[in-house]
């Protein structure tokens, strides 16, 4: 315990003397345009990908380049980045950590060059898109090992590394790719641990136990074969859109309730221990406020904002296709339209059980219509939702570990959307997955100016080398 | 009116004697591409005109043009077409008519060149853009003109004409004409007569005297200042999109009845007489399922089908601007929507009355939501309905040169539509107006493949000469 505290002292100690080396680093990533939803960007997201594997055999890691196969993008087939795997370490009587990372982006609207890491003293924070995801906590591992290093600290734990460059863009070929390797290059695994989350807020540092899922369905109303004259046809025939309102505003009301029946009876009864969780989350309304941008809240407090947003379903009605969406007015009658909503699930929600509920809700409310229109409910994706113990020995190191770097207890906390990855690390190899952030909840990412605060990147390497510590520990 | 008999029939020998020059003369017509929503196409739309003013002219009408103007069209500043006033015969003791045409087109979908009069023998129609829409009808009355000059009879009307290019593109510029010179050019006009609809269906001719106006709505509800994740805040937000789809939802309902309290007040009661123009319209359930394409109809017999395209109201729903509306999924919560309405006004509902009752309803349910969005709504565009008495002596007269061309009382038929022409010539120069159409109920204007049948184009010629021939004696 003593050691302990000795050596996570001087591994802090060492990282705070590579500081500017560190930042260096990150604003090396920074400037590489590795956007990995367009074609013409691909080259940087392998050139990400090589400098990336350079820094990690330079650190001593073991690292290959996997290759998923190719994708068709912008009509071209092509190559889909490499797969960065990783090892560090073999030593069979201490566990092994797996670190997942993603160092490409998405496209955005910048306004400046988005491609340059930028410091502001004045708020002490880096600007530059991948700061904060994923560059900035994927380099903090590299980081963290090179701190290990130069103090002439051995890494208490095995690790694992596995860095990809899709998952903006749905991790295009990680699954299989994990699923193969589950047994073999995986076999070894007892722990994994993804920084690709945030803070709540902006002041305390978090632990993330659980994600919403989400279902999509794009439900069709098929009237005449062709657009129709508003004025010929209006008042004599059923028209496909006013089907369509009707069915859409018998799904959820404005307060957000869901209307569909049966829908919230598979949904985890709150028990005390999950209720105390939310007792001191460290973030007020005027926090969710400001996020939201308006102060157009459902709740009047936090406790069941946060709840609304983790840990029960919402109904979300994203658009119509088919239907004049032009400014201006065209009053012509669509002939076929199609309502795109999305249900955010929650344990124990089932996608499938999902779909047969809402499906025979909007036919039995279609029924009662009386239209001679046609209608379709076709799903169109779906993930579950995920849930973690939050006293897993993985979670129990990490908790210490934050402890020890900001001297506070984490906010135990969810998020409401969904992150692939988790799902498919948990599903495929079967251990338990943390989700540790290094960043705040106000850093924007995938926004315009996406920022990492320094002090975050700094305590956030030694967060991740105190958690390698505390995980030996446990 | 034996004397009027035997002229009628000189004429119509006439007609039959010019009749291949008459579809050498539409040939060239359409084969000039006189587009008027595109600037590429202006010169063509100046074109058409100056050919309609040679033909004018070599007819002995003293033809003139008009500049209304400019328009800033695909962001240039271009001229707009001249519209061609005419005057044929001065004499004081005869009755002078107003003739209206439009000779350019919208851009469409074909699939052919539609600049090419085509003659199909099977079928006995001639294809081309413009054929019946309005180039048929406006060359036909000048083609009328020719035959009684052939066969030198003196026309028992004076005619004073009106043939503007832009009436697909919202006749800019000829209200404030037409307006300016109501009681100058137009002081002497009895009576108008325009040929710019058709047939209800395809075996009987009408004549129309009624006409649904529009009032057009943006009904936009405002939330956050700008597009949400769905999983962070779907279920602790208001959503304008769930607001704006009650809201929709609040206005019709599927079986076509508008929910709006008080919308259907001001509606003209249906008397005896109205009642009775609708027993033996020539149209059956099949052919208004058939130019439907589908059997998606409200009702089950023609009637109540007419009754809801021509006398009554009907709201439709357009479409929804600000939400995703593209294929595939996107679970954006939109910050800002609108949704596009337009409600078909009969006879005596007033416009800023309707809106008044929209604007109340749609406030009165918004309140009742709890949201904290905004709501606004917008009128667009207004236009009355417009009625005319059938018993008015220009109908009268259209009706028995009917009876003498095709053997057939008219149908008496409204249209469920527009047509903005029809309200100013009626407000401008406070005379009758009627609707004489030329084509058949399938045509398809502003279609692919839109036709005029080479016996509603030659009968038509004769229709219009013998119209005049009537009007003289009425």
């Amino acid at each position: 315990m003593l050691l302990r505290l000795i050596y996570i002292n001087i591994i802090n100690e060492s990282v705070d003397a590579l500081e500017e080396h560190f930042i260096e680093r990150l604003s090396k990533l920074v400037s590489i345009p590795s956007v990995s939803c367009t074609a013409s960007n691909r080259p940087d997201v392998f050139r990400v990908a090589d400098v990336i594997y350079q820094e990690m055999i330079k650190l001593g890691i073991d690292a290959e380049k996997r290759h998923p196969g190719t994708q068709t993008i912008d009509g071209e087939q092509i190559d889909l980045p490499p797969v960065l795997f990783g090892k560090y370490g073999y030593d069979k009587n201490k566990k092994t950590v797996l670190i997942y990372g993603d160092p490409a982006s998405i496209s955005d609207g910048w306004r400046t060059d988005p491609w340059k890491l930028v410091y502001c003293k004045e708020t002490d924070r880096l600007y530059g898109r991948g700061a904060t995801d994923d560059k900035g906590p994927l380099i903090g591992w590299l980081n963290a090992i090179e701190a290990f290093q130069k103090a002439n600290i051995e890494i208490p734990v095995n690790l694992v590394f596995c860095f990809e460059g899709m998952e903006e863009s749905g991790s295009v070929g990680l699954y299989e790719l994990i699923q193969e390797e589950a047994d073999k290059y995986f076999s070894n695994v007892d722990c994994i641990c993804i920084s690709d989350n945030y803070w709540l807020g902006t002041k305390k540092p978090c632990l993330s136990y659980g994600l919403r899922g989400i279902v999509c369905y794009t439900i069709t109303i098929t009237g005449p074969p062709a657009d129709l004259h508003s004025g010929i046809f209006g008042g004599i025939t059923y028209e496909p859109m006013t089907d369509l309102i009707y069915l859409l505003s018998s799904l959820v009301k404005p307060n957000g309730s869901i209307l569909i029946p049966g829908i919230m009876d598979k949904v985890q009864p709150l028990t005390p221990e999950e209720k105390a969780l939310y007792e001191n989350i460290s973030i007020s309304m005027e926090e969710i406020e400001h996020s939201l941008g308006s102060k157009t809240l459902i709740y009047d407090n936090t406790r069941c904002t946060l709840m609304h947003r983790w840990r029960y379903p919402s109904l979300s009605i994203h658009g119509i296709e088919g239907a004049y969406s032009s400014p201006g007015i065209k009053t012509v009658i669509p002939s076929r339209v199609s309502g795109k909503v999305s249900i955010r699930l929650v344990p124990d929600m089932d996608c499938e059980e999902v779909t047969v509920l809402v499906k025979k809700h909007l036919e039995s409310v279609f029924a009662t219509l009386g239209s001679k229109n046609v209608l379709s409910v076709e799903p169109n994706k779906g993930a579950k939702a995920w849930l973690s113990p939050v006293n897993h020995w993985n979670y129990r190191a990490a908790s210490k570990a934050i402890e020890k770097i900001y001297g506070v207890a984490p906010d135990f906390t969810r998020e409401g959307g969904s992150i692939p990855v988790v799902l498919t690390m948990e599903s495929c190899l079967k251990k338990n997955v943390l989700l540790l952030p290094m960043g705040r909840g106000d850093d924007g990412p995938h926004s315009i100016n996406e920022k990492l605060d320094r002090s975050n990147y700094v305590q956030g390497i030694k967060l991740f080398g105190t958690y390698l510590c505390e995980l030996a520990a446990v």
